[in-house]
């Protein structure tokens, strides 16, 4: 195989065969492609995409490259969740347990935050004692008792994909729909569930900053996934202001457990029950969103989902107080209001510069080594089409020295734009791709 | 500098500016730049393209990127030629003596052939004795002696342009205008002639296989050399069928001497006098190209142009007999003549085809460590417009073992197309861009 000829398939606007696909997934584990040829060639995918085939063949052959998780010894139909990710998400920390409640067995692999957005595991380890190793057995037998486990990767999966993306994430390469969708769904079907609920998130704090483009991003996604015999089904959900009111691990870990008592921001609730009733009607245990919708919620005012989270906390050795308003997370030292002299109507709140300030805070990462402090993040109090009134708390501050106080509170008024009269209201979500 | 950075901008449409160009090919030669985001990049500079100006910049930027030859030293204006490659080339051969006999110095450095298309280097060193490596204070006074000099590369040029090819080579990012302009013209321009006359060959035994595409390559290289303060015309010329009659390194030498005693073919001469006038136009020595025309004519009727190139090889420790007709080149040990059994006129000679077989033949590398056979070739005794009977000895194959003659002679008909009509005559020259 001359894997030049693929890069000028490609660059003339053809499309790869199955056989050719699957020849350039393995030359790009053994090493046989250099990594010049494969910046090369996702160069020219960013130009001339890739067909539905192609790509729905290039997500299952990465999906070969290396371990499969076989989750045959989970009793029900395993359903996973995928945000592609967000700022102050916490989605998955609440919808999970309420899935879980309702019987559908989720046994997820999730990853650490780079960059803006958080990682589902970083917030976990802010639980004290929460393990995020797992080995497949230990999974498989937490699962069958508790009906979910949120953990980190488990044995080699994708390394293709892994490669591919390491490669484009320093080539330019990453904005393309189709290396998106393929390397998301390759994840997916490696992990071995057979249901998937994606959310695709949509604006400023996104990747995908229109809708038509997560509506093209959602439609690969489920039809990879459809294709490969998996139940799949996307949600579209706005990532304009940051989702709920807290960005930080420990505090959206308390945010969470506040919305699996009822008492969580609107938002939050309203979209993470939306994808539990989702993974509960591909899990198989509703016939109708509808009858979905109606279980999640029941759920979600018995407690049963905080009841799922505390065991599914315990099973991964962690503990928590639910008696505490804290559940014993770990508290910041230097708290600090942020007030705005001006007043108005909050028009617009910029997530990805929300996301920045709360990385710099210490709650995330610009490079892969370094160190995360759970307990330091930004509570909003005021979302879009909220008032402000002047000297009002408008968001507060949680850092690890005094020093950082003054300039991520500049940097969270900067994130927000007034205008003199109410908004219209937004939306939280745009459509569902079935 | 972030070089991903610039990867996005040419991604995404974008103009590079001189201090990013300058960075660009600085990254390059020390191997700050990856050779992943060299090859992202020039995939990205495949669909994008580059302004002028940024192409200009960058043929400049790799000029510098090594040594830079100092011809101050010899007296007149010293003019380069070069000619973008084609099969059974060597106007070098004819144009240079010639030029050279009108007064002008020519220190020229030649490459070795790659693929289909031969190098003069390979063609020079079928001379016995020939010696293609020279140091800087030889070739000077060589060309101040006997006015021309063509050796292989001196110092470490341009590192820039050949890390920049090498990868270009294999991640199919060779067709782009752009990138072959500099890469020609970034060599041109550290090789120090002050005159430079460029042959920009069309056709299907060329890079360029559109006029389009030729002329726009033309005007590319022209704009750079002018930018530089260089003085350059280029012609385009026709390669569809092989120029003059052999294909094959001694052979061609043959015919370049037959020419230079006016009975060579009357392509290779009518291109090689239009060339070498325009180096006698650009070395200063006529004021009209009509002049220069008068001047080349006259040279090869008196026989100067084929003393300048004795002159030449005697003072590269060359020896060649002009007293006898094969002038003491290598003979191949078999020959055969190709017979056709149908009759017609030769509509068409795929270029191409023919430089294949010669290639494998021996007198071409496939790879850059092949051996070269000086005495292997092809001879087209008929070329298009020609009438061919039953039976007359179309072609001869200069072969070092029987058992390729067979092969060659089918690969050979095959390359010929014939019609029962005349064809319309063929063009030489389409255009002058000066």
């Amino acid at each position: 195989m001359h894997f030049q000829d693929l890069i000028e398939k490609k660059r003339d606007g053809g499309t790869l065969s199955p056989g050719e696909i699957e020849a350039l997934v393995q030359g790009i584990v053994s090493g046989e492609v250099p990594d010049y040829q494969i910046s090369a060639w996702a160069m020219a995918v960013y130009f001339q995409g890739m067909s539905q085939e192609e790509t729905q063949n290039l997500a299952i052959a990465m999906s070969k490259s290396g371990d499969v998780i076989d989750l045959s010894g989970i009793q029900g139909v395993p359903v996973d969740k995928h945000s592609t990710g967000g700022v102050g998400d916490k989605t998955t920390l609440v919808a999970i347990p309420l899935a879980a409640a309702a019987g559908v067995p989720v046994a997820k692999m999730s990853g650490r935050g780079l960059g803006h957005t958080g990682g589902t595991i970083d917030k976990l380890e802010s639980i004290p004692g929460f393990q995020v190793e797992r080995t497949l057995p230990q999974v498989i037998e937490q699962v069958n008792r508790v009906k979910a486990a949120i953990i980190s990767q488990m044995g080699n999966l994708v390394p293709a994909d892994k490669k591919l993306y390491a490669i484009r994430d320093v080539t330019a390469t990453v904005d393309s729909i189709p290396l998106i969708a393929s390397s998301v769904m390759s994840k997916k079907l490696a992990s071995g569930a057979q249901g998937i609920v994606l959310d695709v998130k949509v604006g400023r704090g996104a990747f995908m900053k229109s809708l038509d483009q997560a509506r093209q991003l959602a439609r690969t996604m489920v039809d990879i996934g459809q294709g490969a015999g998996r139940k799949v089904v996307a949600v579209l959900s706005d990532m304009n202001q940051p989702l709920g009111r807290t960005v930080g691990n420990a505090l959206e870990v308390r945010e969470a457990l506040d919305t699996l008592q009822g008492r969580g921001p609107a938002d939050l609730e309203e979209l993470s029950v939306l994808l539990a009733a989702h993974m509960v009607k591909v899990g198989g245990q509703a016939d109708s969103l509808e009858e979905a919708l109606l279980k999640v919620r029941t759920l979600l005012q018995t407690r049963a989902g905080l009841m799922s989270f505390q065991q599914m906390v315990e099973a991964q050795g962690g503990s928590l107080d639910l008696t505490r308003p804290d559940y014993g997370l770990p508290q910041a030292s230097e708290i600090a209001g942020v007030t705005f002299t001006n007043q108005g109507y909050v028009k617009a709140i910029d997530a990805l510069a929300v996301g920045r300030t709360v990385m710099r805070l210490g709650a995330g990462r610009e490079r892969l080594e370094d160190r995360i402090f759970p307990e330091v993040g930004v509570e909003l109090h005021k979302k879009v089409g909220d008032r402000i009134n002047s000297n009002d708390i408008v968001a507060t501050i949680y850092a690890r020295d005094k020093s950082q106080l003054a300039q991520a509170a500049a940097e969270i008024k900067q994130a927000y734009t007034l205008t003199d009269t109410p908004p219209d209201p937004v939306s939280l979500v745009f459509d569902t791709i079935t």
